[in-house]
């Protein structure tokens, strides 16, 4: 546990895979950080139950609550002799948790599960303003993302 | 059929979803106008018959050959009231088949099923050489790619 110089002790910061009971439980108002959600508990259990088993999300939890989450899609491939490239998606940390460690804690786990599922590289879309936090994470600047609306 | 002035009429250009017939009928060496692909025949049928449902790959053919492909992965999220985002990878033409228009009609294709699918939006990494080719398209420069070797 890391402690902030004259004051108390910080809450410790953990990583796991997310639960159904996450939804009620601090996942939605920690995404609400990234972009407006916009479910109900019952759509968002929907939404929940219906995911593809290569899109895998993780969350922070801090005091028993949920402050933060990170997703991993792992894509399997035909280049590279069949090889797998983890995207890391919707990176998000509820605003009274943010510069405790938690988004760090959730790409450092998110790295280490794509590694686990073989992934040959992790890539992730990024502002300018928020590249420096990914690069001194390891990432580098390797090109555009560019975007498409539909709707 | 579009003719070049004084040519011989171009031969058309088709996109259809990839099927396993395709691994041995130019599909691997229009990917190779990529990035090294390094499978075997049996090792590209693994790879093709493991892929999950989420993970659409369309070719182009002409006159009876793939000259080209381009993947599109379909992720759910919960942001955007449980929207959809469609990831375009691995956009490929053969050397001989490229200012044919297949790379055009294979994104093109990939955007209507996009749509289809009900995404929100089309993301996808370009390097700056190529992003004049996707504005064309329709997208915009949006943020940075970063990525992160594990191998």
């Amino acid at each position: 546990m890391r402690t902030e110089e004259g004051g108390p002790p910080a809450a410790a910061v953990t990583v796991r895979d997310l639960e159904e009971a996450d939804l009620d439980n601090g996942f939605l108002e920690a995404l609400e950080a990234l972009a407006p959600v916009g479910l109900t508990a019952a759509q968002a259990r929907a939404v929940y139950r219906a995911r593809p088993p290569d899109l895998h999300t993780y969350v922070a939890v801090c005091r028993g609550r949920v402050v933060g989450t990170a997703s991993l899609l792992v894509e399997p491939k035909f280049i590279h002799a069949g090889g797998r490239v983890g995207h890391v998606e919707d990176v998000a940390v509820s605003r009274q948790a943010q510069a405790r460690g938690a988004g760090t804690a959730l790409v450092r786990h998110a790295v280490e599960q794509a590694r686990r599922y073989g992934c040959y590289k992790v890539i992730l879309e990024s502002s300018d303003a928020l590249a420096g936090f990914y690069e001194r994470l390891g990432f580098r600047r390797h090109s555009l993302s560019l975007r498409l609306d539909l709707k």
